[in-house]
């Protein structure tokens, strides 16, 4: 994937950055934080709303083939029974008995321990642990021997299996990675990843319901209601932005895997016989492109296939837009084909059938016409998202500043579409009383119609720059020459730095085809 | 509160008319529903995204004072601790010990079973229970008695005391609402209505979290934040939309109050000597007219000044937003005068300052200059105001059909800037494809910038009708004129059934003020 000029910022920076200014905060920061919980605040929450406004405009109101859904968190728990998550939605775990700490199976590994050429033991760290950590662990497993002295064999030390693979009695050999002792791990077992809660008075197992791990099935669940309440025919879509919850044993990469998330789902049906290549094309096209269109650019995305032998059984195919976050390229995007397995299985265990009837098949004598849709399911997580815009739009230049002079600027190069504010408006001078009263007079009709930002103190350059850090695309600034001469404002480009003088009137319509799009 | 013309329509009504067209269903409704739990279909999510940003829209982007959040829904649950919901957050509950069934013991009541002149026993019923179903309770205990010629005194029967208020020698005499003898009703005792959930790998107490039943301490939590942040000078206001859950025992009168609902609430934050009787009277008055903005008449909301000695120790005064819902008068709109209790609590529990440092009032040499701030808490269900707008909106009337004659109709009258869809696309006829293709131009481009409806089919009378049980505001016809005369289209006025000529560009100014408002 070339990226051309753009530097991937660290995790580091962004996290900073997010916190400095108000985008992104843990979750309950006064009580120490809340592990996989993340608050957004008032940039952050604009910077959200904007996401999932854009998808829902472009997906829902301006397709004839998409209508809308919001349906609840919790639901009747069958619906979990039926779509397979009480049953398989877990990860393997791993306890270490003596520190009480829990890990992944899937994300520990181990590394043989060799001293003078002879296995000792080994070490077990988290698949991120670095080299230099790994060895202070294996000295511990040396010193344990008794010789201190012992050469470590440091190339054995890169040959990792990952904990779910080792033999018991590799298992027992091992230094746990918060262990002072070996042989503490236990073997890997199964960990539900659904939020377990209880609905109603009673306490007992009746009452057992589950916060969703993911919101396609109540899209399933609602499918009768939609066919038989919406004017919709197959191919056809149902599409739902809400909440999700996931108790992830280790929830890390700030906001790319968390507990509590939301996601952008949709679920298209299409005939048991249709080109569903060709339509997966169609999504995983329809989908990069609304990634442009709120300003990722085209290069930084990728295509990654899943390879058949990978799939559940049911699948058809599963492609993943990815992206170059700052911790690697990861998914952003999941474009699976699902068969029929979803509306199969709710069939199945509510005895409601899920067969739909397609009347233009009837009338033209194509069979079948009664049939259970199959599924194209273009699946996006809004914190995800928003973590590639803060991404993609990162940047650090040089522009001159007040006095001319080079200077280090950090820009957040946001979409119009999506920046927290459209636009910053800005009195040249605060202490000249009309250029205030003209200057608010546009504010407050700008404010009519777009959430836009007041600033009248410091020097201008100072004020342009408070801007680019969060990624306000337009500077307005209101000087003498508007008050005195011919009413127009200094439009200032956050990327380009350049300005230009425009009338009221174009300024307005400026912004509207920057904004709201052509 | 006057009515004029306007009839409450029953919630019968509205529920069915909700289902039909696709506003809300019962959640999981092929598993039999859940109780407490709605979903929105395709209309209804419109209608509730519609009133979320219409308030975003007035209460945050348009005003200087205030500024947005999105905290979790679990949050760490010290909040709880220090908010005061772990230890009163809870209902009375009452069990019977025949039937299993719990009770509310604030809405079940009791009333004297009088047999010839003399006490026999009482009967529990439900506040909402009728008069003959008490006395055919009442006949039960008569019969039980062994004399079914007894009289029964129906007066006594009106004589009701609160369940919470009985003595134990009454209620060992009470024939529970779903028993078969007297006696099996428990004394109440406390039921916390926090839903739980345990959070991370461990399954022990110290995993125990909550989901939270209000978005208030979110903002209470991150105050700290957003003043570091935010460029917030008191007074000010940290508005949040978002999820909340209760385990309500009973749940009911629809959307009204349900286990899992959505919360628009703001804190204002004021100094601890402002003039909070003034604000909050500006504050009341700026929620009514609010409610006013999205369609709700003046004339059907209520001022509800809670008692004095119904307050919390902390609070200074409440008053209610109140509207006549199909179930009577109700709360809408909760504005509390908190006092400076919330961000107290944090502060002892989380022991980090929460002073707001308040530079003007320094500078002014006004004390106190450091302080914990007072808070003004406008609090406002999203899914009772959309009870209250469908309400408001429920109107029958009779308008001439296709012949004509005096038809009964069904209008939901909703304020274009909530309704669903703003406008309907009709080509005149279906089998002219010039018309057809110059009304799917027209369509396309309203499309780019508003949700809209296409329908070319049946006889315009019943096209026009399906709209106006929706609420689609304004319906478009492209006829011959427009495509072999001057252009211009018939618009007609849902709620008068006027109809005029304009010309496309006059269409988008018209429509535009009547969306987005002047």
């Amino acid at each position: 994937m070339s990226k051309e000029n753009h530097q991937t910022p660290s995790m580091e920076t962004l996290v900073s950055l997010c916190k400095r200014r108000g985008f992104i905060f843990q979750s309950s920061d006064i009580y120490g934080g809340y592990q996989g919980f993340f608050d957004y605040g008032p940039l952050g929450v604009e910077l959200r709303n904007n996401i999932k406004q854009a998808w829902w405009q472009d997906f829902v109101h301006r397709r004839d083939d998409i209508v809308g859904l919001d349906s609840t968190i919790i639901m009747h728990p069958r619906t979990w029974e039926a779509s397979g998550h009480i049953g398989g939605f877990s990860d393997p775990m791993v306890d270490c008995k003596e520190s009480k700490l829990r890990y992944r199976a899937d994300q520990l590994f181990i590394a043989p321990v060799k001293l003078n050429g002879e296995l000792a033991g080994y070490v077990a760290f988290m698949e991120d642990t670095d080299a230099g950590e790994i060895l202070k662990r294996a000295k511990k497993v040396r010193d344990a021997k008794g010789d201190k002295q012992a050469e470590i064999d440091v190339d054995a030390l890169a040959e990792r299996t990952e904990f779910t693979e080792v033999t018991e009695e590799q298992r027992l050999a091992t230094l746990g990675p918060d262990a002072s002792a070996a042989g503490t791990l236990t073997e890997p077992r199964d960990f539900n990843l659904m939020f377990e809660t209880k609905v109603g008075p009673l306490s007992d197992s009746s009452a057992v319901s589950y916060l969703r791990p993911e919101t396609a099935q109540g899209i399933f669940n609602n499918f009768n209601n939609i066919v038989d309440t919406a004017r919709v025919k197959v191919p056809f879509g149902i599409a739902q932005i809400g909440k999700a919850f996931r108790n992830e044993i280790t929830p890390r990469n700030f906001i790319f895997r968390s507990r509590e998330f939301e996601q952008m789902e949709i679920e298209y049906f299409i005939a048991p016989d249709a080109d569903w290549q060709q339509l997966h094309r169609d999504w995983i096209d329809a989908c990069t492109d609304w990634l442009v269109s709120i300003g990722i650019p085209r290069d930084q995305i990728g295509e990654d296939v899943h390879p058949q032998e990978k799939l559940s059984h049911y699948s058809k195919g599963t492609t993943d837009l990815s992206f170059e976050f700052p911790h690697g390229e990861q998914e952003l995007w999941g474009i699976a084909c699902r068969g029929c397995f979803d509306l199969t299985q709710h069939q199945e265990f509510s005895k409601k059938s899920m067969e739909y009837f397609d009347e233009g098949r009837k009338q033209a004598g194509q069979e079948p016409f009664k049939y259970i849709p199959h599924v194209i399911e273009p699946s996006l997580g809004v914190d995800r998202t928003l973590l590639a815009v803060l991404t993609a739009a990162y940047t650090e230049d040089e522009v001159p500043n007040d006095k001319g002079k080079p200077e280090k600027r950090v820009v957040m190069k946001f979409h119009p579409r999506v920046a927290p504010y459209k636009a910053a408006v800005f009195p040249l001078l605060k202490n000249k009383p009309e250029l205030v009263e003209a200057a608010r007079k546009l504010y407050k009709k700008l404010q009519r119609r777009w959430p836009v930002f007041w600033d009248e103190s410091g020097a201008i350059g100072k004020r342009y720059r408070r801007q680019d850090e969060i990624g306000t695309p337009f500077g307005i600034t209101v000087d003498f020459d508007t008050i005195e001469k011919d009413g127009t404002v200094t439009l200032r480009d956050r990327d380009t730095t350049e300005q230009v003088r425009v009338s009221e009137a174009d300024l307005f319509d400026y912004l509207e085809a920057k904004i709201d799009g052509e």
